[in-house]
């Protein structure tokens, strides 16, 4: 019998990147409405922010590619 | 038979992660386009704030890698 | 039959601790965009209590670790 | 068949404890926001706080460790 | 076979413990940037009513202990 549980973790993982990244690029896109000279340094912040979260998924679809 | 639970605990993981740096990025991209003149100083914060939850989640994922 | 629950405790480990850091660093972010020239004071105040959070979750990552 | 909670008590515990010190630091940081003049004392009561929480957690963890 | 809820228990402890002081701890900050001039009357009173859940939640992990 095999039950796998892999998918549901990858959908919890792209969730959570998701809703991250997603509220993080809504507070810039505001950011940048309200102080259009910064926006190039509210994009990088922007970048810096979205690429840790990224960076986290990334890793953990991975180990659940090897132990799922 | 086998069922691992250990994807579900790596979504979880990056769930928690996922929202915390969200949430702090979007507080410090509104905090940039208040105070534009310490954005810098703003970003320094976030950088050290996301990277204490980044630590964990990874060290988090690198348990589950062993134990899973 | 396996069938661990490491991996979902490692997730909600990271989920509290997440949620945690993330919800104070906001508000640190708005601290500091409403009054600037404290902004070190509050960042010194943001990583006491980060730390706190931190260091209960890397304790209990390493005891899940070792009972997990 | 070895079916151990310890972590998932682990995750609960840290949820608690992060959720908690999350939410009053977050009131500190407001409050300096709308004090600076008595920050010092926001923070003292902070800590205060916090460390209540701390030493549960902490006690609590350590219980689990024994008796997980 | 062995399975033990203790851990659970004191993740539920102390989930109900942190989230209680967070929140009072949280009221009292907001009371303090009030009213800063009762700020110590605040905290007297913030540290009496953590105390009551410090004491009922070290009390019930005790216990957890010695029946676990």
């Amino acid at each position: 019998m095999t039950l796998s549980l892999t998918a549901v973790g990858l959908g919890i993982i792209v969730l959570g990147a998701g809703l991250g990244i997603g509220k993080l690029a809504f507070g810039a896109m505001e950011a940048m409405a309200r102080q259009p000279e910064i926006s190039s340094k509210i994009q990088t912040a922007m970048i810096i922010a979205a690429a840790l979260i990224e960076g986290l998924a990334l890793f953990a679809i991975v180990v659940a590619l090897l132990k799922g």
